[in-house]
């Protein structure tokens, strides 16, 4: 049975991870952290970390980027893991994560899905063979009208792990609007659409001479994200300090 | 039989329209303009209109966009129509073409697809429905690595069609990587993926709560436009001055 | 303020129906009729017709097709109309309907989100554009695992309503494996696929010489065919004798 | 230089496998043969393989499933390998094909275009993740209305790649329309769209809970699969006897 705190309980994705973590058996959240107590939860909520003196096995983090030093010395003094899924984190934080990771375990992933994180492996492979055939690289991703940032973090993580292959020689095109220019090889276009409630779509597009290959995640709800943090939450514990990422638990 | 003069006929849309002509019975091409002398056509070809004194029925222009006054002369002293398929007229071009337009007849259309032309009027329809109840539009375009300007003409003519129905009252947003606010009701966004051979694909979105609709055409070869531009020669002589597009066929 | 009784109320889509009234302030639900009693309703539930004595303004039937009679019979007695959303009817059921309705407003409908609504307008015009210009017809739709008919019975009034542009002139082929001949121009091909959770997606594909037109309808959540049975049960109250549909909501 | 002898060298394909190879630098037809002599060649073209006389390093064979066992024969005779792109062959034919494998190189595949070949690997990848994870997999393909076969045999062979990784355990299902049954865990469904001139799209969907990944191949002309032919053409001389494919050339 793993011991869950879930800081950012009283939100979205929190109340979602609740729903998932109480039909599995494995695990259980013994308390929440949040700011706001707007609802009724069936498990204490403390409003940080220092009122909560509950044992834990692991934290999962889906909330907003304050307080996370806070969250990181609660880790350290009783020596658990932390799933990250906050976005947004300053470079400062980013930093303050990395230097924490030498003592505790810390799964960090721009996005938790399985599927995500299974194309962003069948993209490289295809950038691997493609990009030296002279296929062109694009990304499109699909919100709902109420995300903020644009492209969304998991098009930026795709758009990293294709440069990566590509000995980060590679830009990234938002706009095109400006130009009056063929497209550049060493690019890598990015487009956002936003719209409606649709939760999540991302489409890399390999553009080649009469060919066009296309890798698609969908996403339906926000659960598939949840699923995948409970997932992570279940595998930390036990695990020797650093940083782990979606990768590692696929092997 | 109509008989045809054909400017640009030695560009690539020009050896399309040629090909298409030949194969149809009611048609022919009886002379050709180009400055480049770079290939043989099968019917005299002149460098400039002034050179030229071959009888016709119409005018197919898929050149560029110089020397337009000259085709006009031309065209206005033999009291024949234009089917203007040359894209990149300045707003100069664009007032002395109006103003020949009430000599002559003159077919204009920033995509010559009978694909295209129906999808705009099933485009206005949904949003005709759709913006009222609360739906998000977004357009994306897709094109191959050599076309210089983004978004499409066609892109921008599906969204001016939009617009129209909404009171011209939406914005157009090309790009949101800069920004970090929610998408705002009044725009349509506009993405253009570029990559490869790809010939020309427009995808209009509209995303409401829970549901999305879309509506696409894709052309899989330069000869779907060069269709449209022959089936438009054939439609206009005889017809009185003015400016005529694809819907004035199509009804 | 509209008062509903729920038939099915037990079920998944009841559910989602009254989560979707209770939000409303403008409906009610006062009585649902099921026979399984496997949860408890904010309102009285009854395992039959024969069983409640409630008034009403209007029933949703979101049920399966047994006791269809009793409802009629109830309805017939209140003076009340139907918006009947239950799928899998029998010919002589559908007669049965038919009948009742000289008597009440019966409101039914194979899908009632109103984008599917608003699709079959755009699909209808489409395909009086494009089959006399010989492009042909294809359906795909997909569903999740669980489903038991395909093609969905959406994907079926969709190429009914395709056919009646056609004079009903063209047939439904639903698999090609047996055969060794190129496509009849006179069919519409219908491929159902099936997996995972999918909600629904039904996409018309119009292909021509070059050029392919899509219209395609996705659904993320069974939500949206509650909300259209909820507005249907609003329009219903007051109107004549008579069958309803979709269509006579959007005018 | 490769010298090629190309049989069916007069149909569709054997043109553009002509055009292609004569802008090809290091590739001569240096003969065709032909049972039709429609039209003029710039290279000798022979009804047989016993009329032609000709030395070269390779075949490329685009034809129809007769006469195999002359054209083996030949090459056996002249020691020289075999590109085999004629698809519907018997299993007589396929029988004596593999027996010719140990005097001489074959190269064999479904589907020339390296996109296809890549996709199979990322589908084999995909599927071996996937499927214990509980998703369910579907293929949709899609091709022109003349096309006689359905599904196409580029989508069986994706079929094959994906069942070998799940120990040939699935069945094909190619249409649902005469059951009322939930889906089978251990199925692959296959549908076959047809319609206007298509030149081949072949998407494999896996579908999970709330989550959807596709994979999806596009060609927008048959050049595509000519290519992948002339590069195997140019691959083969001087390969010891045996059986490869496209997978060999792409390590």
């Amino acid at each position: 049975m793993t011991n869950i705190i879930l800081r950012g309980c009283n939100g979205k994705m929190g109340q979602v991870i609740a729903d998932i973590v109480e039909a599995d058996d494995d695990a259980v959240i013994v308390a929440g952290i949040d700011v706001s107590q707007n609802r009724v939860a069936k498990f204490p909520v403390y409003q940080s970390f220092q009122k909560c003196n509950v044992k834990a096995d692991v934290i999962i983090d889906f909330s907003a980027p304050v307080n996370v030093e806070e969250m990181l010395d609660f880790a350290k003094s009783q020596g658990i893991g932390i799933v990250l899924c906050t976005t947004g984190l300053s470079k400062e934080q980013l930093a303050i994560i990395d230097e924490a990771s030498r003592e505790i375990p810390i799964f960090r992933s721009a996005n938790m899905s399985m599927g995500i994180n299974l194309i962003t492996k069948l993209v490289q492979e295809a950038t691997y063979i493609l990009a030296d055939a002279g296929y062109d690289i694009e990304i499109v991703e699909r919100h709902h009208n109420k995300k903020v940032d644009a492209p969304s973090g998991t098009a930026l993580a795709l758009a990293d792990a294709i440069n990566q292959v590509l000995n980060n020689e590679y830009e990234y095109k938002f706009d095109r609007s400006a130009d009056r220019v063929a497209r550049s090889k060493k690019e890598i276009g990015i487009s956002a659409v936003r719209g409606g409630t649709i939760v999540g779509e991302h489409e890399v597009i390999f553009a080649g001479t009469d060919e066009v290959i296309e890798i698609k995640h969908t996403a339906y709800s926000k659960a598939v994200f949840a699923k995948g943090a409970v997932q992570a939450a279940k595998f930390l514990p036990g695990k020797p300090a650093g940083m782990y990422r979606m990768s590692d638990m696929m092997d």
